[in-house]
């Protein structure tokens, strides 16, 4: 099986992934209409091609917050990579030094931090943070990540409660007993999802209530006062957010809807990206995740005035593939495909 | 089989119920474009989710016409609920009242205002009126209502006659021998539908033309002089019937297209609502009924002007899953949904 | 099997007519995307129904050029009525009359004038005419329908060729040998259809070149020379033709696209009438073909501004089912539909 | 199987022809969503038709850089001919001057430019040129093509780098032995396609990087230098390229996305063809192709503009019927819908 796009690599991990683990990255929240729109939005949006530049030499590195990467495409946060491939974040913080390129780590590896840095030295990485209830363990987090030379800090905004995502309800979904949410271990106890539809909480891999819904603007300030890493603001959708996220200081806004598994019928993130970038007049730098899957959708997000984008379930379907090969596979087609849109858009 | 949303209810209504029930609930006009288009219509909406808002403690109760309920998700009247579940509106009068919630029991129901008034004591209720030919008949129902302590009055206006709905013509629908429309009991007789095209009248469990099709804005006048009762009108789609509604002194406007079920190819109901908001002014309270499936569609309800909503079919899913149980279960979803969708939204 | 709607008796046409036969009336030009345009025009529409209107009583009779009809629905021209039932165009002009309808007998017509005349006499017709280049049998044509009591005549526009019926050119249609063109027996020889794509011309029933391409608006003033009925033009599609057909001394127009059957992808029936209506501002009757498929269309083309409807397929369809009797019903389901619409928009 | 209109012989070319070879012509970059957009645009685009004009002599002659062409259709460049029928690009070659029309011949053909004129001599050709970093090639090309009595060249403007077509990497595209891109014989060496993702380049035929990315406006005037052939520009899609490619002086413009096969996601050509008329505004000839199907759409694209339009796949599949009998055949349908078009749009 040749694998000549993103799609042959999401074909492969439904076929051969677990159907409880395809079906939590796959999920989208009710009727998973936003998860779809993702993608459709980037379809509606069409260029203008001009011809007879010269396109021999291109090139396409660009700089996030003041370091390099080798194209204009990181790895989002998500978690739980040993569902996908047995090393887990390790694979994926290999894969994306080898590409040069910029890896989120998520709160919700099945790594720990520390094993993440150890895998992959030098590699530019961000650290993603929910808040939870219990601050000192938040703030633990924050404390490690920056000891550990994590260069960022993201704030993800749009998750006071889970969103509901009805497969994993049927599902069940836990995590398996010999993975863990490492990074809170101790912290609390890993729990099992009930099926129950009685509950507003069905935090993954981690106790109801875990997570604190009473989080507002003001926490940015507590996050400045723990950390001099500069701090990105994501799942932001709206101007009046985006101006708010600028007025409380932050240095990048990732405009997101999580994928499509939290609130469902918001906005695409594409279609956001247009107005969180007027509103921010270039105040901050504007990434967007949610709905990449081929090199023309990177053009277009920049042509939109993206300075990055982030994929999150390719990379995942890259793990499932070939752990770190495939996820370096994935980038490639990326970078290749990206490459070749610039050349033949002009 | 997990029940995680209200289409796992209708699938299993559609598969347990017999056929010639679930077809008559089902039914749409014609074509059933509006029936579709009551559920298209919501998902065109789209939110704009705002963040890092504290949404720890949500109150999500609220009052129409003075009465407080638990949430702003009440029961639609709809005919037959024997058809779903042998305790029929009783089951529906005890799960509202569990719920704390307002049930609209139906001139066409199964059981008598009595034993529904008997079966959940104290339960917020209001009563849902056709004025027939035979306006005495009509007369005793309204007399009886408020002598049972239903607490609103429910007129119908969209169905001088009964719309055309292809499926209960082809299944040649009556109901069953033991079931009757036992509030008009001797006032009429119980008719089998004939399948013939011949005649315009299709009136379900009553005689041919015993529907008035001759009423009026004026007849409203005629009820507030037999009643003390509240009354709220039904069925209104656009700005000049909702302003005769106001100043013929209704209290309330259900801004409905009868589930579909009338006139085919008029507007969505949740369409209409927003001219019907704007014409009223807040004058009276506004509520919609008609395409309600997520907790998110009731928040987008609320947001473009509506008090409350009303569920229809998803009651009877609910009932025909497990009697009054199984309502419960269906207006618990949503209204875990609906707290769910508001934390998204911020 | 109940005959409920008019998709009833489609597929019984289409179960029960022989292919040939059914692939000729279902036949739309080209791709039929014009034909299918016709249906999906009117579901386009929306009503904005009124309520609380007495609609006890409602009379649905109309005129047209001074006849009264029992309702506003006639019988558009269609071709050899024979293939879809033995007794052809005499049924067609018994159910017309039993109905109290305006019937419009096709040139290509596989009973006579004469018998059709025979079959019903009383009855309200007009006659279609096409223009032949051959005018000496046309002029006949149009002296034996007056002679004969026919009330109008009714010239088609759109035909100087035929249009490319894929199916038709597959199948190799041609009538079968009992049938004929009967009322221009002898002026032309009936020819087999070619299934090559190297001419323009499919002619049916009659040579090929036998229609006279050349006819131009100066021609209304030749037929008004040879008759006092009045002259309704059929096939109008632009406010610029209209106003062509009132300056020259039409009394009718019909807006229609020959069922979809001429140029494709031209406009839908409905759509255009709009424009011919606001172009002739009154000056003459202006009516509608093409799509109607249940009672609330006909309320949609009289409430954009037709005097009346023409049915087409859905006539042959009822003639397929069961000759006469089978056509009653289809008006009969129409005039209902049609009432019951008027009642339910107020 | 008889062959009604195109789409009869697509379906024979699909079933018949080798899957790589089908999937080459059929390729379209990408999600092919441009490809499909193609035809998708010309059925958006409505007629309004008049009626009751003089229609029996009709001439649809039309003259292109001065040469008269029996009907406005022309043959696009494509390329590899016999894949499609063993006598290649000869057979197309005399298909075209036996239907009095214009071929443009491919760089990319799989017989020599001598072959081509051989076959036919003294019908109406232009050649089509890719610039090659091996500038000697081209000029060598030009040359030969302008000894050789080719009245136009054709320059390809929209292919710096090969489209990425999913299929032809998947099967391995390369061209049978005992085939050759004959005209480039020895200036390169023909190469198998490496399914992998690692490059950019999938050169057809010729090895990577033969093609010169470099190329731009001015070598416009580099080809003015080496020949007196009007240069015809094909691949424009934006007003300001049109307005580019007159200010240097080039005698025609073909509006085109490469059928689909590059930029995935840009205009449809038809929809393109209106902005490039529009800033033209008549100082050059305006051609087009991409999704051309029936004559009703070559009849579109001469309302819109266009002084004549190119088909490319379609000349394949008639190729693939029939060879220079089945492309005959092809034209011979689309002069004759494009004819009936013209006669029933009046």
């Amino acid at each position: 099986m040749a694998m000549v796009c993103l799609s042959d690599f999401e074909a492969y991990a439904r076929k051969y992934l677990p159907k409880i683990a395809w079906d939590y990255f796959a999920a989208g929240a009710d009727d998973c209409t936003t998860r779809d729109e993702n993608i459709l939005a980037y379809k509606r949006i069409r260029f203008r091609p001009r011809m007879l530049r010269d396109v021999s030499v291109m090139d396409i590195r660009t700089k996030i917050l003041g370091s390099e990467i080798s194209f204009p495409v990181g790895i989002a946060p998500t978690g739980f990579h040993q569902l996908a491939w047995p090393d887990g974040e390790k694979s994926t913080a290999r894969a994306a030094r080898a590409m040069n390129t910029c890896y989120i780590a998520s709160t919700y590896s099945t790594c720990t931090l520390e094993e993440i840095s150890a895998a992959a030295p030098g590699g530019l990485r961000w650290f993603q943070l929910y808040i939870h209830r219990n601050r000192a363990a938040s703030q633990q987090l924050v404390l490690r990540a920056e000891a550990l030379g994590f260069q960022g800090l993201v704030l993800t905004a749009d998750l006071p409660y889970t969103g509901k995502r009805r497969d994993d309800v049927r599902n069940g979904f836990r995590l398996p007993p010999h993975m863990k949410v490492k990074n809170l271990e101790g912290a609390f106890e890993v729990c099992k999802m009930s099926p129950s539809f009685h509950s507003l909480h069905w935090q993954y891999g981690l106790p109801p209530n875990s997570l604190d819904p009473s989080v507002t603007w003001n926490d940015i300030y507590w996050l400045q006062s723990l950390t001099r890493l500069p701090i990105i603001i994501k799942g932001i959708l709206t101007r009046e957010d985006a101006e708010l996220a600028v007025r409380h200081g932050v240095q990048g806004i990732i405009v997101s809807n999580h994928g499509g598994r939290q609130l469902d019928e918001g906005p695409a993130a594409i279609d956001a990206l247009v107005e969180v970038v007027e509103a921010v007049q270039g105040r901050v730098e504007v990434y967007v995740d949610g709905g990449i899957r081929k090199g023309s959708d990177v053009l277009k997000a920049l042509a939109l005035g993206a300075k990055c984008v982030f994929i999150g379930r390719p990379a995942i379907w890259g793990l499932a593939y070939k752990g770190e090969e495939g996820l370096q596979d994935v980038l490639r087609i990326l970078q290749d495909e990206f490459r070749l849109s610039m050349a033949l858009a002009g």
